[in-house]
């Protein structure tokens, strides 16, 4: 074993200095989180411990695992390389169950002042409580039950994603099957919604208050959105794919700028009513940049894994389930905005307006080793309307169409983001394609989160006191 | 579509008639759910229904699914059959998460009493609430928070199993590592039985009472007797397997058994402080029984499909949570006993004191058709004292070994329950072994049941008045 520690005989071994570091930080997270239980049990730190230990679990198992996938079938072609060989998929699945342990396991410790004061009465550690109480239940009132269940939600909606994500990995399902699954998996999130909070009703811009008042109760409609909410965005970072490392790093830019954001209120002077809902979001989020960061080591370019489908399923459900729970729901929709444009954009291919190929990513020219746009080839010329369609967003640069001498189309680049990014800057080097796109996105989200928080006030005259949407 | 209704064109499509029997006990079941909603939502007549759904459904998905299923490798070949062909495998995935489904739509019906006080006031759906009240929660604290993270922490916890039980048939984990999974799957359980009852003392039995007082505290230990049973009930359950049909039915039969003994502390004329626990159990095992009676159709004797270790980690999770959170866990080891018996007799293979073969399930002779106890060969003799163990078991007609002339051990047969069935009552077909078996399953069941509901009443002066252990 120790040979195996320092010359990594497989590439599925850690190197020595990768189990040194691991481990170093795992012991390091291990006593803070002990070191949690000496004070009044602080959750936000005990929870950046435990996404410590999840970034080096999932870290270690990614690697660890590969040959397992690969024997199981569940490998891939890298096709945007000279070198086409075989590599793991799937790979979201083990960060998804890390991350659920480790959301679990973490339990406790947001509820741990609650649980002194349930069970020795008034927060005092040193007041033994007599049977009869505990059992009872006299002191048990005062423990947050509301928000526990919430907060289980959360974790089963997640666990629901990830189940139904591995099955289509598994069992590839079609594309108009699978845009469905993040709504089958949202069921626990919606029902529990309904059985405990039951708040549907939302803040009215000021401009509207004259027409429908200041608060307007949607009931119905307003499952109907979290139910789009809870598809959307799995889906959008599902088919923002199709190079090297996007799905993890976009998720992770998402993930650290709501991150922000929760911090934002938390180190507001004056106690936000939101901050409990601010807390809770932080508490899914940073595991989840913890696993992430451990597959985006592997999955960067060139890539050594793939995330498979279950990974977005589950980054997008994260997402999705913080800002549902924690009524933040449009501030999210602000981050997604290249992901609304792209899904916006396939529109015409995701609907079979227009001919839609079964793979949409780059293509890989072996001769420059550069990505350019792929494109779809009309072999008998489109409609005339569809031609019109096409020829103007040729015009408008949002597209790439190619004539033959009678002026009909006989190519036309492919709706995605990634593509349209080519056909705007030319063709480059995958890992660059993706650093710029990222760069994009967090630019992006910062304006948007600066637009939250400086005309939301203007809107609505407080900034989210109610604490709803 | 019609043709294809009328005359299967495949293996995978419904008969006519199964079409129209599971459509009608389909609008049936959601008529009963629509007429639950006038009165005041009869959650146990619900429950019944919701079951039949479950049927309906995983019958029709377990049909459907199998050549999917095929495709992705989950298959598997029948040894104890003359023509060996191959079939799927892994069906107790479709089961458990059509259960998870069902369980998770049901959570409104037994709390819908307390969502209409809470939003309404007092019961009274007329009353039309301001928003104010239902924002600020006045009437929130009336619901019971407390149950629903119980119900939620049995979904959690039997889900992941689920997803744990698939990845050991994905990946064909070895015997040592997965008798650790439902452990692993147990861990919600035991985080939300912490943070939300921490219940963990026990009554003692009156003959002990001098020594140990009326009530034994047992803290941490108590966690680790929940984490037993979680790691028992699904692992005993996955090694009395190996014939057609025999997972399915022995966990069909336990469930029913509990369900009966849930039935009688609800059919009690005093109103029973465990009544609450029991209900739950229902809500959790009705459903089961439904998927389980889906699969069964399909997986007895001879099979079509076969059920994986995902059901029977998922069987077994069942077990162990509803007898964990309902507190009768003494209850089901009762039920459990031909499972305890199959383990300890599995004892000296299992930890290798004597040899152990890859597989252990009993023989198929294709010469007669009938299934005869499987052996170890033992190409040197087993050291003195094993050998004089092995001839002691002989002698007991607890094995039967085979000796060559100079008296040494050259076969033993295997250390199952199956196998020492056919010992004792010579070889026969695999469906009338499977019967046996479950025939005697049902009568040492019956008998546990009525030891526990006359002799606990000695031991403890009350039938299980706290609703402890």
């Amino acid at each position: 074993m120790a040979i195996r520690a320092t010359m990594p005989t497989s590439t599925s071994a850690l190197s020595f200095t990768e189990t040194l570091s691991l481990l170093a930080l795992s012991v390091a997270c291990f006593a803070v989180i002990a070191n949690t239980f000496q004070g009044d049990g602080a959750p936000l730190i005990a929870s950046l411990a435990f996404s410590g230990i999840a970034f080096a679990t999932s870290y270690s198992m990614i690697r660890w695992l590969g040959p397992t996938f690969m024997k199981a079938g569940l490998k891939g072609k890298d096709m945007s390389k000279a070198h086409k060989k075989e590599i793991p998929e799937t790979m979201g699945a083990v960060c998804a169950v890390v991350y659920l342990l480790a959301v679990t396991i973490f339990i406790p410790f947001p509820f741990y002042k609650d649980i002194v004061a349930a069970t020795s009465g008034g927060g005092n550690r040193d007041v033994v409580q007599t049977i009869e109480n505990v059992q009872t239940g006299r002191f048990l009132h005062r423990f947050p039950h509301n928000k526990l269940a919430a907060y289980l939600s959360a974790i089963l909606t997640i666990q629901s994603v990830s189940i139904l994500g591995i099955g289509d990995d598994l069992f590839d399902i079609r594309w108009r099957h699978k845009f469905f699954i993040p709504g089958i998996a949202s069921i626990p999130l919606l029902i529990i919604y309904f059985v405990d909070f039951g708040v549907t009703h939302i803040v009215v811009p000021i401009p509207l208050r004259p027409y429908l008042g200041e608060l307007l109760q949607l009931g119905f409609l307003y499952y109907l959105y979290m139910f789009a909410i809870a598809i959307f965005c799995p889906n959008s970072i599902n088919i923002l794919a199709g190079i090297n490392g996007i799905e993890v790093s976009q998720s992770l830019v998402i993930a650290v700028l709501l991150a922000l954001n929760d911090c934002y209120y938390l180190l507001n002077p004056y106690p936000h009513p939101a901050t409990d809902s601010h807390l809770f979001s932080l508490y899914m989020l940073l595991p989840f940049i913890g696993v992430s960061l451990a597959l985006w080591c592997h999955n960067w370019y060139p890539s050594k894994v793939f995330v498979g489908d279950t990974y977005c399923y589950f980054a997008g459900m994260v997402f999705a389930v913080v800002s549902i729970l924690g009524h933040f729901s449009k501030t999210l929709l602000l981050l997604l905005i290249p992901q609304i444009f792209n899904f916006l954009y396939s529109v015409p291919q995701l609907f079979h307006i227009v001919q839609c190929p079964r793979h949409r990513l780059p293509r890989f020219n072996s001769r420059t080793n550069l990505m350019e746009p792929s494109v779809t080839e009309w072999q008998y010329p489109p409609k005339p309307i569809i031609s019109v369609f096409l020829k103007l967003l040729d015009k408008l640069y949002l597209l790439r169409v190619t004539t033959n001498q009678e002026g009909q189309i006989t190519e036309s680049t492919n709706f995605t983001l990634l593509n349209l990014w080519l056909v705007w800057f030319g063709p480059k080097r995958e890992d660059r394609l993706a650093m710029e796109l990222l760069a994009m996105q967090t630019v992006v989200g910062f304006l948007g989160l600066f637009i939250r928080h400086n005309f939301a006030m203007v809107l609505f005259e407080k900034d989210n006191l109610y604490g709803v949407v």
